[in-house]
């Protein structure tokens, strides 16, 4: 529960947007666990991954599975304004797919789930659609059903099931010592919605890379499969930003870590687009769907060939506080917290 | 597609009321299947029932895995001025948990996404997950994760996999000379809402019991085993009112249906609280939860004695206009149709 007496949590007047999206889904963690049976495993299935992790995952006797959910709503997680409905459902899916990767596993069945408003047209539907089955047919898996529901506001909910054979990357499995790594680089899609937001998404190449880099983010599939395959422990995908994102890792770990800023690896396109502002767009951007993982020195180094792309290590895993992540320049000198983060409620 | 040409469907002006939600849903079912790749299963998986029934199924080594997804919004499918957060949490759960009886299946894992303004209070967020655990510890599966997210709407969406050791029960295996039965009375949820509505919920043990049954619906679990288990087909779950949920049994199966209305079985409580309408309650009224489900008479015969509450016969299966239902009165006369059903976007 972080820091949060039953008492205060209960007080009537306490609301979300005091806890913060991720207090309260904390909270929410420790009370299903408080409140669960040992007997609830059947079939010969036992829960391996509980609430906490990018998915959540359970070993049968073939494989083991791995079940996450991920929602967008119109005007929070996107806008028509900088994508066309085709590309909302792309994206709504692949922050599912990217969940899977970040386990280690592949996609197998999603189930969708719709929120729309009685004046909603029909082809914008089929749009949605197209995009979610353009990555379904990219990677392999099965839209197998979901729920259609009148709503007030627009929202896209889905579903996944996915598999692995490996045992799944978690995000409470860094040490003090294991280097910090990404399976690619960052900033690229906030740098895209910001040249949207301004207008600009025509201006040259490098405008058309970043944008695309926002409307069709492409989850690192072969990447987790390579790093379960390859024995890492410590995982998890990049959605809220890196830096966040690693605090996340850290506080289920109970560690902390120090990124070094010039090591996190940007597309040139976005240093040509944002010369000032590309490092904040690469810490804490969000929306990266790259995997961050943690491994001992040794481990990394064998490891990182047999990926696919390149990948780079950009920091380290260290004792302290759970959760603080240090950013340190070339020289060893922490930068002030670039701060950001995409806690919608805060 | 149902009646719709892909040009008509695709017009600039054609909304979601147009179609209704059921005629979109059948819309969507059809393009997810064109675009289906043979090649999505894996680890040994292989889809077995796919969109369109209470839950998509596929058959893993053990065990056939079952898969669902149901969402209730603020305002069209709950009102916090009839039920509280606690009874709107059991409910959520207890629509996919129905879904998943309706296939003969057991629950095993839930993710529960909500959707949450600012300023919801935290002391509703745990009333919400108590309900869910309620119904979890009353059926033995676990809640294992979600997420939380922003949305100026409230919403619940629950995600749930389940497993069947039996071939699962589905809509599309009714066969003309089918007797067609349920595992309980209808009516009561429809008939306990009504009296919220009128502000009687403290009129006396019949408005406690229609109340009750309105707010904390039963899942027809071991009824759904069962049946599995004697080897029923066909079967699917009450949630949209008894005539409206056999007409898209029917549909599915391309049968038609006769109801006899005296047959279907009523809680006395109904009957004495709605004189006049009780009999449109139970052949309307949804969210009933009861399970619907055909088969040759003499396999009737033999499976209604093996059920863990009695079940009744209310009519058989019919050649004709796939879908259609007539309702009949103790003499066989035709009753006009008491419409109804739950299409929230009609």
């Amino acid at each position: 529960m972080s820091g949060f007496a039953p008492s205060v949590y209960n007080s009537p007047t306490m609301k979300v947007a005091d806890l913060g999206e991720f207090g309260v889904i904390d909270r929410l963690a420790n009370l299903i666990r408080s409140r669960r049976k040992k007997d609830a495993d059947a079939f010969g299935f036992r829960l391996l991954v509980d609430a906490g992790d990018d998915a959540a995952a359970w070993l049968g006797p073939n494989a083991t599975h791995l079940f996450t959910t991920d929602t967008m709503v119109d005007g929070v997680h996107f806008t028509t304004a900088h994508s066309g409905w085709r590309d909302v459902g792309w994206k709504a899916m692949a922050a599912n797919v990217s969940d899977v990767a970040a386990m280690g596993g592949l996609p197998l069945y999603a189930l969708v789930t719709l929120g729309l408003p009685k004046d909603f047209g029909t082809r914008a539907i089929d749009s949605l659609y197209a995009g979610m089955l353009d990555l379904a047919e990219e990677c392999r898996f099965s839209l197998i059903g979901g729920d259609l529901v009148r709503s007030p506001v627009i929202f896209i909910t889905v579903a996944l099931v996915g598999a692995t054979g490996e045992t799944p990357l978690r995000r409470d499995e860094a040490v003090p010592g294991d280097h910090v790594a990404v399976t690619g680089c960052l900033g690229s899609p906030a740098a895209g919605l910001e040249l949207l937001r301004r207008g600009a998404e025509a201006a040259g190449p490098d405008a058309a890379t970043l944008v695309q880099a926002h409307r069709r983010p492409s989850p690192h599939l072969s990447q987790g499969r390579a790093l379960a395959g390859a024995g890492i422990k410590a995982a998890m995908d990049v959605s809220d930003g890196l830096t966040d994102d690693l605090s996340k890792l850290c506080r289920a770990s109970g560690v902390s870590a120090r990124v070094d800023a010039h090591r996190v690896p940007v597309d040139p396109a976005l240093k040509r687009a944002f010369p000032h502002s590309w490092r904040d767009l690469a810490l804490t951007g969000g929306e990266d769907y790259v995997l961050l993982f943690t491994a001992h020195p040794k481990v990394m180094e064998g490891v990182l060939p047999q990926l696919p792309h390149p990948a780079a290590v950009i920091g380290e895993i260290r004792d302290g506080e759970p959760g603080r992540v240090s950013v340190c320049d070339a020289e060893g000198n922490e930068l002030p917290s670039a701060g950001g983060g995409w806690d919608h409620y805060r």
